[in-house]
């Protein structure tokens, strides 16, 4: 079962640190952690990916409460919510692959960011899944370097729960 | 001075944990910190953003390279990168305000991908300069939840370099 963990703690040094410890050290997997600034210079949000049973992944949420530093916890599973990834990919580029690259941006809603004569730097923003699909998709073009951030979620907009 | 470290780990549960604890000891400032995987499952990529003084930065290269589970460290200055962050948000919309917030979505190239009758959720990936433009935009609308990623950045296509 994966879980998503949006957690808002004091933006001071050390917290990710912490809260990255308690995983760790009690072996609770990590697949995605994303730290990022909120509209308030004084806190950050964190969105932590899990995966466990239901009890490990409750244990987790009493934890992550227990941190002096942590404000506050919501969880929210996968169904529930919309999930975003975002991922930075430079490609070798020549006449000859130039279109197939073309294409398989236009199909993926991927922006070309970047270019030189023998390279291009493509940017994708989409679900965890779509960009699974880009980068099979990008199977017979060489890679020279890749940057992702893991999963960015929140909500869905629901009009009972907000 | 903001220097970008893009830095290959092993992609072991308590990585994470060791690198911010390496720089929350030395009480190295973190602007920014993004984890996320690469093509190969073994090893994952973090693009981490730090600001100080020339000889603090590299001492942090110095520092994150005597990691064991460190594979590779690479550095460059801002004016290097191309550099892009994600953002989420959720904000109330009604009658009167939905043409605004359509607006600024249509100038910042932002996308609205989920929606009930009383709130949007806005999804906008760009530098972290014109997300900044982008929120203050929006500074009349009433924000429900934030999520954001930190700088997600590659060095820029150079055909000397690559």
């Amino acid at each position: 079962m994966k879980k998503l963990y949006s957690v808002l703690v004091e933006n001071r040094s050390g917290v990710l640190s912490k809260v990255s410890g308690l995983f760790a050290r009690r072996c609770f997997n990590i697949d995605s952690l994303v730290v990022g600034e909120t509209f308030d210079p004084e806190v950050s949000n964190m969105t932590i990916v899990s995966s466990g049973d239901e009890r490990t992944l409750e244990q987790i949420e009493k934890q992550l409460n227990k941190k002096l530093d942590v404000i506050k916890v919501k969880t929210f599973k996968e169904e529930q919510a919309i999930a975003r990834e975002l991922m930075l990919i430079k490609v070798k580029v020549n006449k000859s692959n130039r279109k197939d690259i073309m294409e398989v941006c236009e199909i993926c809603k991927a922006d070309i960011v970047d270019m030189s004569n023998t390279h291009l730097m493509i940017q994708i923003c989409d679900t965890p899944e779509k960009i699974k699909v880009f980068r099979s998709m990008l199977s017979g073009i060489s890679v020279v370097e890749v940057a992702r951030t893991g999963t960015l979620a929140l909500p869905k907009c629901n009009d009972l729960e907000n």
